[in-house]
């Protein structure tokens, strides 16, 4: 399940990534919720937050862009990000963003 | 239907709005649909994506931190804002974040 991330003070870095799905998503959630699994061991995730409607929308929360291009290169992640282009996705874009500031509400 | 945000190159910036919601929904997704439509009319305004599942997240792109300052005031958008404390969300986190680069995906 999804929450809001408990991220720490501003600054970091968010990847946005906004997707359509193709009709063969075989495999599909297993395998997002092991790539989840896989980020947050990598150095200087910070967190996750994702919900899918009409497009999926996941952001992942890094302290550096070095931690983000180390998460684009790791192995398994790189294989998952080919059969994404190959089988689950018609379109994707991500992007890259410094979060400068925040702020939040809670009763 | 939201889909992937046909944004310009960068640098722009995004408004990343993850919220948990109460269980009082009444008028939320007309308030939401007009809020989407109000924001459009917005100087400065470069697109918007969202999607909803455990979490929502709505995810709205801007020329610059003007021009979101500005959505942020505009009266409308004011109310609203308050009576989302007031009803719709348990909790919500806003983040700025200046977007610095972007690549996709399409078949």
């Amino acid at each position: 399940m999804s929450v809001i991330a408990k991220t720490p003070a501003p600054p970091y870095y968010a990847v946005i990534f906004t997707s359509l799905q193709t009709d063969l998503d075989t495999g599909y959630n297993d395998t997002a919720q092991r790539m989840e699994e896989l980020a947050a061991r990598q150095p200087g995730f910070l967190g996750v937050e994702s919900a899918r409607e009409d497009c999926g929308i996941t952001i992942s929360y890094w302290q550096s862009l070095e931690a983000i291009t180390a998460w684009k290169q790791q192995s398994e992640h790189l294989r998952t990000q080919e059969r994404g282009r190959e089988e689950w996705y018609s379109a994707y874009k991500t992007r890259i963003a410094y979060v400068e500031r925040d702020y939040e509400f809670s009763r």
